[in-house]
């Protein structure tokens, strides 16, 4: 029973398939797309990712965490851009904490490179998904280069083929399987600023650069090579859209109007808008993600969330250390580890699904609002303090390891004590008082 | 643009057959079983449907009302059969006023008899539906009997496959598609109630049995060879479930225990409990129901509910009659019809699916509930003295054509003058006095 195949080599897949070669298992990878270190990069089409501690911890148990920093930028602080051009910053955490800027496809790269290193890993690339019989564990592929359909049975199978998974889909016709997919309102569109001439940044390369303008929002994250990603989560329909921004002329003067001080950094925008694609964002859950004890979904395939928390990836490499904590507390014993498995992390799945939703109001609304930027100062203060009582949601989802189910739990009960202290009298004249700290301390109790 | 597919060839699509040959297109059916008038009944598989008002508007605009009605049975009431077998029965509206208990496989041959009759409708058996490419319409069908594979291309698609639709399932892979579906906890499994010797029922045929049991029921509609067909509807897991049900000895001695005074009349409980199918229940919500002008999911392959508001058929076949109605005032123009008819109707689906899923705690349980019966008792009265201020919500699902929606609304107002109406003192004793009446016409000012 030592056969195991990973469908999808992206992130959480190569991830996978080393920590399974790790436990001895013979390991076959399958990518429907062509080996990505042989491909020409493709822009356009993937948001800059944010590593933080939940995914360092699933590359250090790969043995690739220091590699990784080598090639990732540290990102202190929120910068935001208000519509006059004047830059407010929030810390993310504390002084020595920070998420760090990646580039997806250097990050896959690595994690294959790493992988190829053991003997008992093998890639297969070009091989659409055609179909997976689960009564014998087949996983039936077409090879789109040699245009031939193949079958292989294996005797565990995890499928990381992402949020339009084909073994989910196949999961979905079983008996049982509850599943929801929805599409958000707004989609995106990848644009950038450049590098100086001389190869610096043009923006502060340490901070995640945020334009919040209320129903939407434009974001930057620095590359290594003195560019900024930038991101436009807009609405895909009504009044202000990609729908109704149709020509270079509306959409050069929507910019002006409303990224006043990026437009003058992107040379290149209207090209750039009108080459580049929209992309939808969509939100999976399901349930169970196992099949028996013989196929489990990980990552987007288990759950697509959106990208507003950072967490989509390191939520990803967190079903990989579980699973792998699981596995060891099991000593590799797989009667019911797939059920267990799946019982407690669908949990934490729907959390971080529902967490990384509202942080897009959080990001593109309420991060331009004086009564939110002010409960922020008061947590932090109160967790400085108090370190052992309080741990702002941020750092909760970000910097730690609690659980999302139950670090959305603790949000909510924390909320309820924000609400309260705001509205003690004049707090925004009063909030570095002392008995602001002592009502939040009785609140507690 | 006159060659219009139906995929499925049951209740709502053969109906679908028939009104949109009536408008003059030509209609191929397309059905994954072979002809059931040619096949043996299966039985133990189907719950037997109860017709109310939507369902029967929709069979009088195909003109088939009357032959359907000569093989029903009316039921005017519900009767709740207590443990220690007393009854009590509870009216479904006005003395007038009925649910129809009909078998599903006499009404689809009724139906697709009817269609026959249409020179420009086709029926194709044994068509298993394999895929479907939105860009060209063209429809790709497994004959299993030739065992060959078919293409048709058509100008409009309706699809009436069920609640497992395969063209539904190639929607979802479309972008901006949103989908859910969720098991129940509990299945169920057909039991019976045989005639006596002399062909009459054993119970009044002229009602709807419940045994209400807290977490669990039985149900029972009357056939015209004089048996009952039985119902269960039963926890998959847990304590008392399907799963813990297991021996001859543990089914028998938990049905004398729990339904002692329907046990005796059904001789072959123990062979019928384990030589049927123990099936799920699934819910299905979807939107858009369309793709373009193209192609137009109906009945339960948009919208799969449960059963415990009688209304899936009711609800599949009311799609068929506002589509109708849409297309009519449109003057059969198609451009926009399919997005309007779904901005319309899915928020009607979304609410009959809330509607019959509430319905299962009220059949089950609160049918055996004092508070809830002396609810009912208070509506059916104010309902009778200001028929214009007050339609009780069971009514307005089942006796009028008010939109889902709406009832849906209007039903959860009602809630909460009905609570505030039983905190007034005794009013279980006092409940037929006049100032209850006053009370309830001054709360709806």
């Amino acid at each position: 029973m030592k056969n195991v195949a990973v469908v999808g080599a992206g992130l959480v897949g190569s991830l996978q398939a080393i920590l399974m070669a790790q436990k001895g298992y013979n390991v076959s990878v399958f990518e429907r797309r062509e080996d990505l270190r042989k491909a020409k990069l493709i822009s356009g089409k993937s948001i800059n990712l944010a590593l933080s501690d939940r995914g360092w911890k699933a590359l250090e148990l790969a043995g690739i965490a220091e590699d990784i920093r080598a090639i990732s930028i540290p990102m202190h602080s929120r910068c935001m851009h208000a519509l006059d051009g004047s830059l407010s910053y929030q810390p993310y955490g504390k002084e020595d904490q920070a998420i760090y800027s990646v580039s997806r496809g250097g990050l896959n790269q690595k994690l294959m490179n790493l992988a190829d290193d053991y003997p008992n890993i093998e890639y297969f690339f070009d091989r659409k998904c055609q179909d997976l019989e689960l009564a014998s564990n087949t996983l039936t592929f077409n090879n789109t280069k040699e245009k031939t359909t193949e079958k292989h049975v294996f005797d565990r199978i995890f499928a990381t083929d992402g949020a339009f998974s084909a073994v989910r889909m196949r999961m979905q016709k079983s008996t049982l399987f509850d599943y929801s997919q929805k599409y958000l309102d707004h989609g995106y569109k990848e644009l950038v600023i450049p590098a100086n001439e001389d190869g610096s940044h043009k923006l502060d390369k340490n901070c995640l650069h945020i334009w919040p303008r209320g129903e939407f929002m434009m974001i930057a994250l620095a590359n290594l090579d003195g560019s900024f990603t930038c991101t436009l989560f807009f609405p895909m329909k009504g009044e202000t859209s990609f729908e109704t921004l149709k020509t270079r002329e509306q959409v050069g003067g929507f910019f002006e109007k409303t990224f006043p001080d990026a437009v003058s950094m992107m040379p290149t925008l209207l090209d750039d808008y009108f080459d580049n694609p929209t992309s939808t964002l969509i939100m999976v859950r399901c349930t169970p993600w196992n099949y028996q004890d013989k196929v489990l979904l990980l990552g987007d395939a288990a759950h697509a969330i959106v990208p507003f928390y950072g967490q989509g990836m390191n939520c990803g490499f967190e079903d990989c250390t579980v699973f792998d904590e699981m596995y060891k507390q099991a000593n590799g014993n797989w009667d019911g580890l797939l059920d267990r498995f799946s019982d407690q992390r669908v949990p934490d799945g729907n959390a971080i699904l529902d967490l990384a939703l509202f942080n897009y109001v959080e990001m593109r609304d309420l991060t331009a609002d004086p009564d939110f930027l002010l409960r922020k100062k008061i947590e932090a203060k109160f967790s400085n303090l108090y370190p052992e009582k309080w741990m702002p949601l941020y750092s909760q989802v970000t910097f730690s390891h609690i659980r999302y189910s139950d670090a959305l739990k603790n949000g909510q009960y924390q909320q309820t004590i924000m609400d309260q202290v705001m509205q003690l009298d004049d707090i925004h004249q009063n909030w570095n008082e002392p008995f602001v700290m002592e009502k939040m301390l009785a609140l507690l109790v």
